[in-house]
């Protein structure tokens, strides 16, 4: 099928997504739900043919660990979709409702967006969130994944489809693109008036390919290059706890930080702290403004003098920049040159100064005393997340069902015109 | 000035902006109404300068009208920022707050876009509507309007940014466009990191060149292919009613119908009465399909066969287009197709098909006996209105200063790490 017959009809099916009752929307998640633990096997043979194109081309390992699928992670997917259909109906939620002077009843109610679009890489298992989503809140869906994944991408897209239709879902609610060609791409992202919303999702190539060329309303997700910021006084034990957890938990994500900015007034005694934790954590690579530079070579911690490039880098790996600043000014000014508005955070003992960098820095969460690794749309509590969102538009930060409505006005009158 | 150097100077300036108290924004919006009355005459010799230059360039009527300041326009234009001013704070309006499992507080808080940039056309007072609304929300704002009310508009811009300065927003925090350049506005598209939200105001045109350059984000405004359409039964006198108001009281408003509906089932007796009440309130083309095309010429109305074209073209005009349907599902299907998700009415008296319309039609306001015309800000009881959004994602319908904010989530913590 062409990518715009697969939009055509992806728009066909928005019409019937949007009025399925809570009631179909639900059942249709338990089937699929169901039916992806019953074709299990159909899934996996589509991923281990994945798998061994994967390893014919050289494929590094971690990328491979993210494209396997067995049954354990089935059933994971499996129970995520249950989880979905547990949370409440995010579509007809009455926001506003009010007399017009006319006396035209007016409504504001929530509605799904129509067609949304995903365009995503490596892990199949956004194949399955991203469908489950768009049928909890009525939006119809287009999938567009990797091409290492393409084949289990077809299998779970075709196998979720099926058992939504047969839960009363309209024909075509769920549709992969069929191809792994790289100008399918484009023609997603420049269909006005068939998609509308676009959700990139991957790399920082991915997104800002998709943004820079969309001419459909798109989500900005996920780039991170997040700060932690060490400001005197400060708890010197507990800046370095979140130091290693922000970037030694988990180095590949985008909640991870990048550079850790020090107090000038502390920086001799922090870093004494820091560096060394991080060091034995597994951080190999330290990119040091000259004050850092020297206190590092003190400590016996290998450093590198830091080029202005570093220090807008998201590493995504055991790799950390590390600067002096003079003070909170310098440090606000530095997360908002370089930081990509994600997660930022200050460890202080001084409340003012902690509230002015919450104030001041430009970014979807901000956090005081806190590892900006809970930036997460589990750990905020808003349930099924589909991405992070960097942009000031719509959604900011984690967002989840809620983003993937818009809203109408609905009046009802008795003949008014207006006057 | 540069583009480059405008946008640079309005990003520094939205820091300070942001943290503008209500108090300072408030005061700001005062001393705006007061400067523009007090300087009248500035503003009122740049205009007549503006005038000038369009009569000798042979601008039509209509669009010289839109051109005009004079004393009241002006006075009408301050007392709006002090209606502005009058309106509850936007910001730091807490929209969640929760302590995580780990004990961190969390708090979900309105806060502004950063920098709007406005696109727009003809009307002067767009710039101070626009100034002001930004002032309120504590953005940075970037204004470029059409080249006709050049002189207008930067005399409004500087009058309105030096009251907001003396006020204690920061420089800068207004600036216009001192350059008629048409690439000026495709820099201003392209300027990612530096433009958080873009806005264009105008015809078709405008915005459909923005929306397909722009790389930052944007709110689609404004075309407005708008239907009546007549399901049976219907009360003929209240649809002939509406009829004659949406068509006819400003044809050239984006809320105004472009095409009528008609059931063939009650087509006859509908267009006796609805053609001749739009014939006598100055409508002057009728495009029609076959059917509509012989009850026109019985009645005496001259008709035009109507094209694909005619479907889908919003007159602006004392023109409308007629199609009779075989009921609501090709009424509906006509919409979804041709209209452009503005305002969309039905008129009826059976409320399980005028329900599935409300349901079914894709649009930012939905009508159900009453006129199309009621698709305002003012109207809808939402405050200054800076645009009429026809996208979903975002703002949809009217919008206003809601959707110049955006949130940040704020999380205080002691030290938590995530396990």
């Amino acid at each position: 099928m062409s990518v715009n017959e697969i939009l055509q009809r992806a728009k066909k099916a928005s019409v019937g997504c949007a009025v399925a009752s809570e009631r179909v929307r639900d059942h249709a998640l338990t089937e699929m739900a169901y039916a992806l633990r019953e074709q299990a096997d159909l899934v996996l043979q589509a991923n281990e043919q994945d798998m061994d194109a994967a390893r014919e081309a050289g494929t590094p390992d971690p990328l491979l660990d993210r494209l396997l699928l067995d049954e354990e992670r089935i059933e994971g997917i499996a129970s995520a979709l249950e989880d979905l259909r547990d949370l409440p109906d995010p579509l007809g939620v009455v926001q506003m409702a009010e007399t017009l002077d006319s006396g035209v009843a007016m409504q504001r109610i929530s509605v799904p967006m129509g067609v949304v679009a995903m365009v995503y890489e490596a892990r199949p298992n956004v194949t399955a969130d991203a469908a489950g989503i768009c049928v909890k809140t009525g939006n119809a869906c287009v999938l567009r994944g990797g091409s290492l994944a393409h084949r289990s991408n077809l299998a779970i897209a075709q196998v979720l489809h099926d058992a939504a239709c047969a839960a009363g879902m309209p024909k075509d609610c769920i549709l992969a693109v069929d191809t792994t060609d790289r100008a399918a791409t484009d023609e997603i992202l420049k269909a006005r008036g068939l998609v509308d919303l676009l959700i990139p999702r991957g790399g920082a190539g991915l997104i800002q390919h998709c943004v820079e060329h969309a001419t459909v309303p798109v989500i900005e997700t996920g780039v991170g290059n997040c700060h932690e910021y060490v400001h005197a006084p400060a708890d010197i034990a507990m800046a370095t706890e979140i130091a290693v957890n922000a970037k030694c938990q988990r180095p590949g994500v985008c909640n991870a930080i990048e550079t850790l900015l020090v107090d000038e007034s502390l920086a001799e005694e922090a870093l004494a702290s820091i560096l060394p934790a991080l060091h034995e954590n597994g951080v190999v690579y330290f990119h040091t403004d000259p004050m850092a530079s020297k206190i590092a070579s003190d400590l016996g911690i290998p450093a590198v003098v830091s080029t202005e490039e570093d220090w807008a880098r998201e590493y995504l790996d055991l790799e950390i920049a590390v600067r002096c600043v003079k003070g909170i000014d310098e440090a606000i000014a530095h997360v908002n040159k370089y930081g990509t508005m994600h997660s930022e955070c200050i460890v202080t003992e001084n409340e003012a100064d902690a509230e002015r960098f919450l104030s001041e820095v430009d970014a979807a969460a901000v956090y005081w005393n806190a590892s900006t690794r809970f930036t997460d749309g589990g750990q905020f509590g808003l349930g099924a997340e589909i991405g992070i969102s960097t942009q000031k538009l719509h959604a900011r930060g984690p967002f989840a069902l809620e983003a993937l409505c818009s809203y109408k006005y609905v009046l009802r009158g008795t003949g008014q015109v207006r006057g």
